[in-house]
């Protein structure tokens, strides 16, 4: 007898997008709270996807060329402070151990909030010369940003990340792996996750602690707010000079290695949540989900259902898709609203009268879409219906992006776009700080990047009027 | 022109076993210090070989139905105060996190020592009823002892490692899953990295603390030492009790789950190079090895030299090998040590007289022999002789392990034994405690295992002389 469960409504996103976002996080079971506030558990259906997302950044990472290492968890307070611009970001947000066993420790140890100093504490040991150039390496690991307010995937006191650290013989070379990571990140986004993103450039006081220049990947959720997805930092030779990190160069004068760092963490999933969910859950690109495809024997009990069933799943396995069978005593709509909650890209549906007539129903999660699959084409059907739902997630955040992006030529317009729809905001800016912290105070919006893809054109700034060049996005972001 | 340079001179094994482990760890870049004391930076070659290991794992977790998840890094105490026993063990060498950025914490965090905690914790939150079980997860991750002395690899105050943790509806079931856990340790250890090791169980005094049994696996390295290599613990229901997880059963009866863990880490390691190491260096079987095989041309400069040497590379490659190919401007014979020091177990060398000859030298890294390989059968002929490495690594030591484990009716003759060459003291043993403790402190062994391979023989207590059925293994360990 089919057993009724009840599957738990979420909150409609129209009526509250933060609360919405949070039910997907929980009934999706993609993560549970742990014990200490901002510190997440992160579940097999949460971390699959973080698995996939490793997995196509890791083969790209180790095709240009870098090995992964791993560092320690912590940082002496004297390491951490050898960076002056970098320890002023950092410190305040540090969780300190004092305490080994039973015994104060002597100096006191912050668990790693990024680890450029200790990769540069080791690079002092070990480069000397310019053949030991590039290093080029990456971790995989979690790091810990003491926050005062924490939200699932979006702001943990504790996140996964990688980061990648590199040193080059140049100023060029390292400015070419920084702009090269970022394309790594955009292809990531836009190819396995479905999120268009706009590259940029961050301005001064959006940079990283300790950069000369940070480059950005930023996301348009569904709320119209700005997700920062990834950021690729060129530091010049500033940690080199004061960690002492020199190499005899070819013509065996010391130098000083240029530097890069970048990372993507699983804040990324908090934006795959919002970019293509909907008020029935999760929605999951069939590139990273971990189950593309759920097949769904309809009246199972009826002879010959399973069997067929089970042919299904072994095509679709044979056919290298990711495929779920679940033949539980669960009733049908239970499934369903189950399947649809956690994001499946594809339910196949297959009962008593698809048999007789060689077919199947396949229902794509993003747009409800039902078509009727013949079963001897299933290893190519499927296959093509998947790569259609990829591509449909594509172009309907792509759309969100382009019809939420608004060129604004005055303070007022972005006050009025931000209040009425919200979005992206793209005006010239004059450069100055005292332009952007004024957007902020008036508009209430934060610089997103200045674009890689410049318009050329001259114009006013949006704040002061003057002429300027650049043109920049501004924002509400997470 | 060929640059000199020296490549330098590591520890003998005979004069001092220990410097010459951390010479290899240092010397073959596998390892650095780290600013903190038992702190250890995994360097890429280093890493490569974990990731080896991961991926091997990796695969034979998913493949018997394992999920991977993220657990917090932190434990607030009040937790890890939950089960008694597991406390105990575990507080006097936790590391504790009291601030938070510039405030002190209300209830300071342990960094993670293991996580029965953190999982039992979450699993009282989502594991309702017997549709929930079992519960069968892994992490990859790394976590804090705070450690007096400590050592690469073999005992740090990090390490990275894999924590599996299930529960299931019964007792059975747990012990069936922390059986199969430790047969896929031992497979592991004989198949990957060429290490016999004899399968067992703890005594009450060393097994893990809050476990009813402990599993392990313990490796014989060539100093005749024991490295316990991976262990497998099955809790009952004792956590479970503690946390209160309950599941409603089959006939909807509240129940207790019974619990295993099971743990394999970086220490490892440690065993592979103290297990084929040798005078030259790390030796590495190769089915782990990051690099299978080194081309190295001989007189490069001579015309044909280097692009026979690149067709070399590339019908390797196409094999399936793990071929690196120097054609840098160190000398020949730096290479050959420094392949050396790395342990790549072929290293094929190629100079203008084998080209005319259609043929190349192959070179084992075991055992110092070469092989000339017609350069048109190299596509089997590597592959065929790097499986003759593997064999040979893992048939010597198993010799090893052989010939250094050797029947001992009294204390006297383990006290001979161990002193003189030093092995496993294989045994009866009455089971008690005293009898156990006395050994340590007459024979300064530790027990090692109950084998599960016993003999069924009767006999007496290698201590008290009680009649005894009980086969056990005493050694020095690591």
């Amino acid at each position: 007898m089919a057993k009724e469960k009840k599957v738990e409504q979420i909150t409609d996103m129209e009526v509250d997008f933060a609360q919405w976002f949070t039910d997907v996080c929980i009934k999706a079971e993609l993560v549970d709270y742990s014990g200490v506030k901002g510190l997440f558990i992160l579940r097999p259906y949460g971390y699959a996807i973080w698995e996939a997302i490793q997995n196509y950044l890791d083969k790209r990472f180790k095709e240009l060329g870098h090995d992964n290492v791993s560092m320690p968890l912590l940082i002496p307070e004297s390491l951490l402070q050898k960076e002056k611009d970098h320890v002023e970001g950092f410190a305040p947000e540090c969780a300190w151990v004092t305490m080994g066993g039973s015994e104060p420790l002597e100096e006191r140890l912050c668990v790693r909030p990024t680890s450029e100093t200790l990769f540069c504490d080791h690079w002092s040991h070990v480069v000397h010369s310019w053949r030991d150039l590039p290093c080029k390496y990456n971790q995989w690991c979690s790091v810990l940003r003491w926050e005062k307010t924490t939200r699932p995937f979006l702001r943990g006191r504790e996140f996964l990340w990688q980061e990648g650290h590199t040193i080059h013989a140049t100023k060029e070379e390292a400015m070419e792996e920084t702009e090269q990571m970022l394309e790594v990140y955009a292809d990531c986004l836009e190819n396995l996750l479905a999120m268009p993103v706009v590259k940029g450039c961050k301005t001064e006081k959006e940079k990283f602690a300790g950069a000369e220049r940070t480059y950005t990947v930023e996301c348009m959720m569904k709320d119209h707010k700005a997700l920062q997805s990834g950021t690729s930092h060129y530091f010049g030779d500033g940690f080199c000079r004061a960690f002492n990190i020199t190499f005899a160069d070819r013509n065996n004068q010391q130098s000083y290695p240029h530097q890069t760092s970048w990372g993507m963490s699983t804040r990324t999933i908090g934006g795959l949540i919002m970019t293509h969910g909907d008020n029935n859950g999760l929605v999951l690109p069939p590139h990273v989900a971990p189950i593309q495809v759920v097949v769904v024997p309809v009246a199972q009990h009826k002879p010959g259902v399973l069997e067929k069933a089970a042919e299904v799943y072994t095509a679709l396995k044979s056919a290298g898709v990711r495929v779920k069978m679940d033949d539980s005593d669960n009733s049908l709509g239970w499934k369903c609203a189950q399947y649809e909650m956690k994001g499946v890209p594809l339910r196949i549906e297959l009962g008593p009268r698809d048999i007789e007539n060689g077919v199947c129903v396949a229902v794509r999660r993003d747009n409800f879409e039902k078509t009727t699959v013949q079963l001897n084409t299933l290893a190519e059907a499927v296959p093509a219906l998947l790569e259609q739902v990829q591509q449909g997630l594509y172009d309907r955040a792509k759309r969100n992006l382009d019809e939420h992006t608004r060129d604004c030529a005055t303070m007022e317009d972005v006050k009025r776009f931000i209040e009425t729809e919200g979005g992206f905001a793209r005006t010239k800016w004059c450069g100055d700080l005292a332009c952007e912290l004024k957007m902020k105070e008036d508009a209430g919006v934060s610089s997103r990047c200045m674009p890689l893809a410049q318009s050329g054109t001259k114009g006013k700034c949006v704040c002061c009027g003057k002429e300027a060049a650049t043109d920049i996005f501004w924002g509400v972001a997470y």
